[in-house]
C-alpha cells in the first residue's frame, strides 16, 4: 500500500503538442498495456538525463546517441516488462529495430525517436512484440492520455504517478505535465527510472538541459527505496513553447525563468516523492532534512546514510524511536571532523538529541508518538555550517523482502 | 539460524599469560552472563583498531586513550546490554568509573585498563551495576574461559564465535585463540564489533600494531551484514609471548612472521565469517570475491556494492537467480570507465553472464540448483586488471526485519 496522498491531481493537464498513444503488446505478459508512444509535434525541444550505471541499458545508450542528432525528438517509445539491460551485443540492435519500425511507419528518421525500456535484466528483449504494439500505439495518439500512459509504464508499482499544474506569469499561462514510475531499485543517479515531463513553455535548448540537470538534483536525485541504482533510469523533459506564441524563455535572467522553475521542481519533486511513497513495502514515508553542514554533498551523504541504513528503515517500520540507529549513521556517513557534541536530532517536532546526547525535555512516549504517523521529518544539524539537503526514502517491511524474494520481472 | 558450519573449535586452547572471568552483573537484563574480566599477564604486548564512526563510544576512545599509555594494559572489561554511545558528557566518566574500580580492585593504573561496551545506543551506562560485577569476575578468572567468555559478550548472537589453533613453526609451538560478537550493525570499519585474539607469541608492540591492522583488513573489515558501521567496533589482538621464551618477531622478515601471520589470519577470517554466518536473520553465506581489477579498492567497492544491495540479498533469500540485480550493483559501484562487455559473473562454478551478457551454455535451471545451496560464491571478473578482494555477507530474509523491528538492546 502506497503512503499518504497519493492521489491524481484533480485536473491532469493535456500539453499542446504532446500525444500518446498506449496498448498491450504482452511484451513480457499479456492482458497488460506495457508499451506507451508519446508523439512530439515537429518543433519541440528535449532534454534527457540518464543513469550513470556502468550496465546502463541498451536503450539508455541510443536515448544518449539519439538526442546528440540536430533532428528534433518527434517519438518516445517505452516498453515495461524486460530492460533489455546486461544484453550485451544481442541488446543492442534490437532497440533499434523497434525505433526502425517507428521511424518507417511514422516517415521519420531513426534519430528523432528515443527508446525506453523497464523491467527484468538480462533477458533478451521480445522487439518483435513491441513492433507489433506500434500501429495501436499510433491510432491509439490523444492528447489527454497522461493518465492511460502513467498505467502503462508501470512495473511493481502499485499506483500510476501523475503531476500536473498550470500557473500564470505576467499574464502568460504555462502547463506542465508529467509521468513516471519506480518502485523498488530505486536510487536513481542523475534520473530516475522513468519520468516524463512535458510543458508548453518555450524553452531554449541548452537551457532546457541545465533546467532539466537542476531540477533532477532537486527531486529524483534525492529519492531513495533501496539504494540500488538502476540499469535503465531516464528523465526526459519536453518543451513544446516554440510554435504556440510563447516567450522564448533563453537564460535564467528572463523575467519568467523563476516563476516556471518553481513551478518544474514542484512536479518533479511531486512525482519523485511518489516513487518513494509507492516504494516496494512502503508503510512510512521519511524526508531526511539536513541542515547546518559545510556544504550541500555532506549533508547529503548523511541524509543518505540515513536513508540507506537497514537498521534505521526497519526501526521505522516498527515505529520504533531508536535513535541511536540513526546518530550510528550519521557517524558513518564520512563527514570529515565531524564534532559527535554538536550534532541534533529531531523527529518531526520532537528533539530527541541535542548536541550529542539525548534531550532533556526528551520522553519515549513523545518518541513513540512521532513514530506511528505515516509521514515523519528526521530533522539533522549538524551543527557546522549553514550548507543544507533533503532527501526523501520510506522504511524497509516485510513487505519489501516478499516482493523482492518473488518479483521477476 | 546460523548459516552452515558454525561449530566450536574441537579444541579450545589457553593461551598462557590471559586469564577470563565472566558474571551475570544485570547491566540491562536479568539472568544473562553480560560482563567480562581479561586479565593479561605483566608483559603481553596489546593492538587495538577502533571503530571510523564519528559517534565513536565513549569506551572506545577510553581505549583509544589508554592504548597511548606506556604502561602495559592488564584488563580488559567488557560489558554487554548497553554500548555508552551517543551519551556525550554523561556517558564519558562512567567507563573511569569502571576502570577506577577494575585498577583499585587490581593494584594496578586506570591506564592499564581497556574498556569495552557494546548493546543498546544513546541510554545512560549502569556502570554502579558493572562495578558491583567486577569482584565476582576477578574470584572466577581462568586460562580455559574462553568459551564461557564468549558467551558473555554476545548480544543479538545466536551462536559463541570461538576460534582457535595451534601450529609448529621450525620447532616452535604457537597457539592462537579469539573470540568475536555482533550480529547486526555490522560493516565494520577498521574493526568489528568487539574481537578479541590473544596468541603466545613474542611479537614487538609496532610490529603486532601493524598485524592487527592488516589482519583486520583481509577478515572484518571485509564483512557486511546490514551495512551499518557500528559505533562500538574494537578488535584487540594480545601476544603474551615475551616471558615465555618465545623467540621475539620483530619484523616480517623474521623466518616464523608469514606462517604465524597465515594462522592469526585464518582465526581473523574465522570469527569475522562466524558474525555473518550468525547475520541477523541469515538463510545464506555469501562470498563475494572480485578479480580482475585496476586495483584492491575497486574490486572492495563492487564487492561491496554487491554485499549491500538490498534487492541482490532479498534475490538470494529467495534462492532466485536474478543475476541482472548482480550486474546492476557491479553497475554502479562507481568503478570509473568500466567496460560493462567486460564484466563477467559466475555463481560458484555456474557462468551465468560472461562478458556483459546471458553465457551461452546458462540456464536457469543451473542458476537455480546453485541458488539453493547455503553457501554460495559470487565470482566478479572485471576483466581490466590482476587485483582482487573479496567481501563476505549474507541474505536479506523476513527475520531480519522482524529483528530489527523488535530489537531495542
Amino acid at each position: 500500500m502506497p503512503v499518504g496522498d497519493t492521489s491524481l491531481p484533480q485536473t491532469i493537464y493535456s500539453i499542446q503538442g504532446v500525444k500518446l498513444g498506449i496498448t498491450e503488446a504482452s511484451v513480457r505478459y499479456k492482458n497488460r498495456r506495457d508499451l506507451l508512444v508519446i508523439e512530439l509535434a515537429p518543433v519541440v525541444q528535449t532534454a534527457v538525463v540518464t543513469t550513470q550505471n556502468a550496465f546502463a541499458a541498451a536503450p539508455v545508450q541510443i536515448v544518449r546517441e539519439h538526442i546528440q542528432s540536430d533532428d528534433p525528438i518527434r517519438y518516445l517509445v517505452v516498453n515495461t516488462g524486460n530492460a533489455n539491460a546486461a544484453t550485451g551485443d544481442d541488446g543492442y540492435p534490437r532497440e533499434p529495430n523497434v525505433c526502425k519500425a517507428l521511424a518507417e511507419k511514422t516517415k521519420t528518421n531513426i534519430s528523432q525517436i528515443l527508446p525506453y525500456s523497464t523491467g527484468v535484466i538480462g533477458e533478451t528483449l521480445n522487439s518483435d512484440a513491441i513492433v507489433s504494439g506500434l500501429d495501436d500505439c499510433l491510432e491509439n495518439l490523444q492528447a489527454d492520455n497522461w493518465q492511460e500512459a502513467a498505467h502503462a509504464i508501470c512495473t511493481t508499482d502499485t499506483i500510476p504517478k501523475v503531476a500536473s499544474t498550470q500557473i500564470e506569469i505576467d499574464g502568460e499561462t504555462y502547463t506542465i505535465t508529467g509521468i513516471a514510475k519506480g518502485a523498488g531499485m530505486i536510487r536513481p543517479n542523475m534520473a530516475t527510472m522513468l519520468g516524463f515531463v512535458a510543458t508548453d513553455a518555450n524553452i531554449a535548448p541548452e537551457l532546457l538541459q541545465s533546467m532539466l540537470k537542476d531540477l533532477v538534483n532537486l527531486s529524483f536525485n534525492r529519492i531513495t527505496v533501496d539504494g540500488d541504482t538502476s540499469t535503465n533510469d531516464c528523465c526526459t523533459l519536453m518543451a513544446t513553447g516554440q510554435t504556440l506564441n510563447k516567450p522564448l524563455i533563453n537564460s535564467t535572467q528572463h523575467p519568467h525563468y523563476h516563476a516556471l522553475f518553481d513551478a518544474l521542481e514542484k512536479i518533479f519533486v511531486r512525482l519523485a516523492t511518489l516513487i518513494v511513497r509507492d516504494g516496494e513495502g512502503a508503510t512510512k514515508f521519511i524526508t531526511v532534512a539536513v541542515t547546518g553542514g559545510k556544504d550541500t554533498q555532506e549533508c547529503c551523504d548523511v541524509a543518505y546514510a540515513i536513508a540507506h541504513s537497514p537498521l534505521v528503515k526497519t526501526a521505522f517500520f516498527a515505529s520504533d524511536p531508536n535513535w541511536g540507529r540513526i546518530v550510528a549513521a550519521v557517524g558513518y556517513a564520512g563527514v570529515p571532523d565531524l564534532d559527535a557534541n554538536k550534532v541534533s536530532v529531531k523527529l518531526d517536532n520532537v528533539a530527541i538529541c541535542t548536541r550529542g546526547q539525548l534531550d532533556a525535555d526528551y520522553t519515549e512516549a513523545k518518541g513513540q508518538a512521532v513514530m506511528t504517523r505515516p509521514e515523519i521529518t528526521i530533522h539533522i544539524d549538524l551543527g557546522r555550517g549553514k550548507a543544507s539537503d533533503t532527501v526523501y526514502t520510506c522504511d524497509l517491511s516485510h513487505d519489501y523482502v516478499t516482493i523482492n524474494a518473488d518479483y521477476r520481472s
